[in-house]
Order: structure tokens, then sequence, then C-alpha cells
């Protein structure tokens, strides 16, 4: 089932390591801080754990939502994700 | 219908001004660039073809996502949206 996993997270580091473990997951980063793709029910669990886990307790926020096809496909999108050393916040 | 609206955009100006955008739709921040609420489709249309202007042709993406409230109800959620004051990227 798809998902989406976003975060705002303050520290560089943990945040660096939030998304290494969402590409090790096998989803696809559709913003900078915002990743998609299909996952098992198990596997979302588990990810969302080990990455509640990276932000202990450090000031920030993870939400990881499941996505029905429908809603995905209904979805509006526009441009792309600005490349990472052209971000300036 | 719930709707989801998320934005990775690298001019402050137009971050500021698409974030007063959804606000005045009456969307709730959940996180720094990421916006919820319930909005009519007329509305969610409308607000994409409002934030979508204002980016115009500078760099960044923007996506609005319906959310069934099975799925919304289904979502994980860890912690809080850093205040803006403290976030260092």
């Amino acid at each position: 089932m798809r998902c989406l996993l976003f975060y705002d997270i303050t520290n560089d580091r943990i945040r660096a390591k939030i998304a290494d473990a969402c590409l090790d997951y096998g989803l696809d980063r559709v913003q900078y801080s915002v990743f998609t793709g299909r996952l098992s029910r198990n596997l979302q669990e588990e990810l969302f754990l080990k990455v509640t886990a990276l932000l202990g307790d450090q000031a920030g926020s993870i939400v990881l939502l499941p996505i029905c096809q429908k809603d995905w496909q209904a979805r509006a999108e526009k441009g792309e994700m600005p490349a990472p050393f052209l971000r300036t916040g």
C-alpha cells in the first residue's frame, strides 16, 4: 500500500539519517522532506518505529500516512523539487 | 473532503505567501511546509490554482492531495512541529 512520510526536524544529522532510512525502505523522495512509495502495512510500521527511534527526544515532527490509490491518482502537482544545493531555506 | 498540501520552495517571500494562502483557506499547519484541512473539491482546485500562480516560474514543488477519512485516521505521528525560530534547516 502506498504511504507518504514527511517530517520537519531541526537537527541536520538526524534529518539526514531519517532520509537515508526512507530511501533504504525503497521510498522515493518527492520533496526535500517528503517521501512516498509502496510498502506493506508491516513495513510501514517498522519504518515508522525506526525513524521515530532516530528522532528520539529531539525536536521535530514525523508523520506517516497511508494513501489509497484513488487519492494518489487525484493529486495535483506543480514543479520539481529544487536542487538541494539551490535551497536557501 | 480533507486534503494535504505540501511544498518545497526556495524563495522565502513566495513560500510565505503560499503559507498565507493555505491559512486563508482555513487549512491548519501541521509542519513548516505541510498544511491540512477540509475543503470542497472546488475550493481545493481554487487554492491549487492560487498557489501555483504565486509560485509562477520560480524553482519549487507544490503537491495537493485529497485524503480520505480512513487514511487520515490511520496515520502515525510523532512529535511537534519545531518552533520556527529554532529551525536550522
